[in-house]
């Protein structure tokens, strides 16, 4: 990121010094009355990003599935550092969670705010509970990713509204908060629908669901609406859907080098570091095993 | 609450039960693109709040700086429980700081989010640093209240830029997260202006102011832009606007109450039990001395 | 409880202000010798308590194991709030734990407590370790349940005296604490004997058991001896006995609601909001059904 | 503690095998209902601690403010691994707090045993509000110590009310829990009279007193009510009272000797390993001049 | 060790008194050049340790696995207190890791270290990744036994070059930090070779391995290399070679004691106080039983 | 660090691949009796970093002094992200620790180890108590940093022993452990003498010295003996000796110019954003300033 930084600091300075200290600042424009009954929340940020965002295809999801995450963090560049977090607990040890980040932000419960969500919701036609209304909206291969204060934070939702979500076709749910009903969740009836969350406890939904799809917190990680989700036990990946495809060829690859590497080792021919990285004559011969 | 559970309960049972399951959804209206150059960021939920604000005058903001943060708290009925947060470490200690909050939200960094908001800030005219942004932009007495990760999130500012704010007039500033250069901000020159953070630390900002004066979190609490902050080592209130004069009308009451039971107290005549509260017979003495 | 605080304050209204500041106070009636040797610790609350206590059947503890916790929870009121506790581990992840508490209270060990203790059940004929006491004293359907002082605190027994309990009938244990031998109590031989505890450790017990089947506390939650313990990996709830019947008849009619909603939302025909909860049109079918 | 642990085992040794596994269990003796309505909660173990306990004259409170903990916690012998606590924070930073336990263990709420807590005071004669008794009951030199569940506990009292026990002539609290006002408390009404607690915050006491004057816990350390406590920022000791006056003769001589190693270390004659511990020639020369 | 410590004071005692403050220090002398090439690093305190220390037979380690280590530590004396710790995860759930201790120290990077440790392995011909070593280094029945600094530490390997430990032949891994590739790791690939860790994530190895084979720290305990390493669920025991033989035979007796204990237990014709600890009686019994 | 890592790379990339599996490992050098009395603890990494080392001299050790700890790490370059600690109570606050690191590491107590560093001791002819030793070995201006294990490890010294290291010469010490005596270290008699500890805590030294100035580790940190600390409460600084002078130089400027933009903020005579960072027309004022 040092060559964004060159950039940032060339704009910066090419504001001239001339513009006094208590400049009048700009006037907003009004925004339409209609804005606040849109489904999508608004955010400016998000509208900036979504240009020249690329689509992800299911089998590319597919795909995905098969990969370890950290093949698939070993090939995600600068995003490595920023896009990755850890701490959850799964209703399915065992199963990974793969799809398309739908996200949604909850603040802490105060009564002006209650009474704001409830007299939106009756306005635009949704239901202000975000856990019935993603039940109503998810799309297949959705994955649900919910901002909700963390390790100190509120709860989600339950079995029965956990089953709405699931049948919509939603891969499964990211729950920065917690959840109830864990005996359930890891029931039969939700078998390849993995509910990851900070903490299982029995309190139901007390949080205000204040923005619908815009980009939230999770843990130390910004998540964008439509970021692909990687989960397991190992940890949590979002991975810019624009960067998809080449995650996928840089981690196929790998993923076939790791495999000679491990062919090498069983063999006790070479001494490790000669294995690992590949020595540069093991790097020739695996290159020519590849081509043939 | 009970009462307004109820209405909300009402309300989501008067739809009809008619409406299929997959009903298509409303279409959302497109925003005009001069939303996104907007100082206040748009918050459908915030514009729904705007409605029916009181102002709150500076001679209210000089009112409240005499209180001890306890009794404005007994005065602010269900909002008791969730407008206090605690856990902040005070650049001032002694120092109570009272204003208007002026509320940021900043994500953590990653290389789309950090693009966009540059890019966001030239369209815009503004600093995308948002303690740059606050050091032009604050008004006198406002409180900078920055949502910033808590204790695990990101730095906000240090001493040069704090004095870029407190030139502005701003009261102080309220950090869910740290900052450098606590020497500084706790010497001489910061006087009259605490800072009031998670930790402190050495780095600079890394994380990406993303929304301007909408509703925050700060630790378990929902902060919305106007609330009025009041913070000294035992914690932070944020009073909606609306209820400041029955606060302080309260606040007093129970003061002068306070008062005539300490001095009670003082006097040993009486058992506690009889004072606190204030036995019936004592409290028409009370209400009788304050007559006269 | 808003009910019981106006008769609290009313109460404490009417003792007389003309009480003096250092009135004497009320003698204490000599306690009788034999008192000490008591195997149920005396406690003037239980005392209060036990009056109107109702008993639970071996029936009704059979119907409770059949509840996922979060049902039974959703029964119990104004209890909700301040008889779950989670944060415990169990030895046996997936058998629920039910029965009546058998309350025992650990203080840390000091000289004089270890001497008295050793004194008083000289005198009294039990051994002053409280986990053999346990393994004499416990009756079929008990659950032990443990003051030891929480996440920092003491361990209680090991696979030797567990057994000893177990072959006395108890249900299991509950450990506000921890325990050594996991290894042991997760094998074959302690099947349908769960054994929660804070954490798994090597020491022996170290702490003084101080007293026998009075009030204690689990994490944030006060234990009363004869509540009706069910645990799973969720949490654990304390019924108190007299609630039983109510609190079943009250989940058994939510349940069948649920697995109603439950089929509803796999039919997929209508809007979730409407099944959850269930529309005016929805429950009339529901309690058509139901009487048939 | 071995010596002790070996009569422990002799004796549970010499117990006759005989008896049978279900040997039927001794019979409580009923207690006499006029005991619950005494202001000493029973305690069996108090009753057979209280044999022999010392009395604690004030002239020894005064000399015991004269040292440093760590003077007193060296003299304590076997006591100093089971009756030294800290991370707690005081009111009154520089000021030592010396004076005899009078304890109280709180439980959390509910609502039966808010009842019965009620149903007790009132046949009783006291407040059920334990911080408004102990402004009632409490003596001259006596440390208020109260079990409230520490860091995750409950909050103990407001200024009104500590001023209260103040009055008394308590010499300080000790809160193994969190106290409102501390800017109250921390301001000069309150010199001479620090509270120690865990936290700090705004709500009001929600536990309920259940005992008074019994054994109780505060972190890892048994508490006996008449221990002597002494508190500073660096932790507190609970010294049993029968050790008092040895305690102050040894700590009195380690003092003598401590300053007469200072004085040698500043000399600079020595090594330091020859002046700490002393060698037999210096100790000799110490012994010496206290002699003259 | 209260008779360790009165020859450590009567040895310091015996010192001169008459060395002056400043008296001149010892010479070093000089270590020579091929001494930093020596794998083994070099720890004076090793040096001493060495003498004296016994071999432990594959047979011994064979045996050491079939117990649990509650009765194992059972029978380590002293060093009962010193030589356990726990709060590590374990990628192979269930199964026990015993072996000897080839220890490893890294500590946090930074460059000037790095590029020492980097100058160091060109001149003498290892890998400065110390895992990659200790895939070229480490022998059959090794315990690969690193400080990578705990909860807040480093990773240290992942799957690829775990593979290399495990072909040659070492029986698994302890991690006082963390390690990628859980998944892998508790593949059938991996079976009979656990590996113990504080957490696992997805991060590169980024610290500096910088002492091979010395004592390390592994939470709170001290780690000697040749000790040998016990682990389960349950914790990590590190037993001193030269104890091994006794530990074994003190165990293998208290195994056949509790195994009689519990069969009287599950005969309930005994109370558990008299066959826990053995009844004289019934301990004679025992040891008849035992003869035959 | 990438060219860095570079240089790694083909390093072990020119290693022959040929060398087998299983090659034999070189030979260690037997390393002289001598050695292990040598007071300077071998470390073959410390003997590679010392080549080059630059002496700091005690008019830079002042000039540091004067600077806030923000702008010195500003100057650190790459050695900013891995040579900063923070988590410390100092004894005396507002006072400024800065001298060179003499360091020291224990390992948690372990009755061979203890035995083994007595050995050691008597032949060598120093104390065993490295507290001990640090008050005969210690040179003016050093500051002692010691490995004690952080917030759960051991405890360091008490103020006799303190007042040993001060007569020294020593500036001060870091503790990344526990102290005794918090109330007489931060008394008169120690002014200009700070120590910096993760607790205070009653206990005494229990941990064994094991190693005499060799590369510890601080929390996350790697401190090599003879950086140069640099602390306050706003964390810790260790900057290797090579690079003060150009840090100084470095922080000079700094100072000067953020002193240059206090001054411009202060006038409101520009934006902020044109004056942090300077404005390359308000940079070129600001050198021509500095050339008068």
């Amino acid at each position: 990121m040092k060559h964004l930084a060159a950039i940032l600091f060339a704009f910066s300075a090419s504001v001239a010094a001339q513009t006094p200290f208590d400049a009048p600042l700009s006037k907003d424009h009004p925004v339409p009355d209609q804005t606040r009954g849109n489904r999508q929340s608004y955010s400016a940020l998000k509208q900036v990003l979504d240009r020249g965002r690329a689509a992800v295809t299911d089998a590319q999801i597919e795909e995905l599935k098969k990969h370890q995450i950290e093949g698939l963090w070993g090939a995600m560049g600068e995003y490595r550092e920023t896009n990755y977090v850890r701490g959850f607990k799964s209703t399915r040890p065992g199963e990974r969670l793969v799809g398309r980040a739908l996200t949604m932000r909850f603040l802490p419960s105060r009564p002006d705010l209650v009474e704001a969500s409830q007299t939106l919701a009756e306005e635009s036609g949704w239901d202000r509970r975000f856990y019935i209304r993603a039940g109503e909206e998810a799309n297949p291969n959705d994955v649900v990713v919910v901002d909700l204060g963390g390790t100190g934070g509120g709860n989600y939702f339950g079995d029965v509204t956990a089953l709405g979500i699931k049948m919509r076709g939603a891969a499964g749910v990211i729950i920065d908060g917690g959840t109830r009903d864990l005996a359930e969740l890891s029931g039969d009836q939700f078998a390849g629908f993995p509910v990851f969350a900070r903490f299982f406890d029995i309190h139901g939904n007390t949080w205000v669901g204040t923005e619908w799809n815009v980009p939230i917190r999770v843990g130390e990680v910004a998540v964008v609406p439509g970021d692909i989700v990687v989960a397991d036990e190992g940890g949590i990946l979002f991975i810019p859907p624009q960067l998809v495809a080449e995650v996928l060829k840089t981690a196929n690859a790998s993923l076939a080098q790791e495999d000679y590497e491990r062919d090498l080792i069983e063999q006790q021919k070479y001494r490790i570091r000669d294995v690992y990285p590949l020595h540069p004559k093991l790097r020739e011969e695996f290159e020519k095993s590849r081509d043939r």
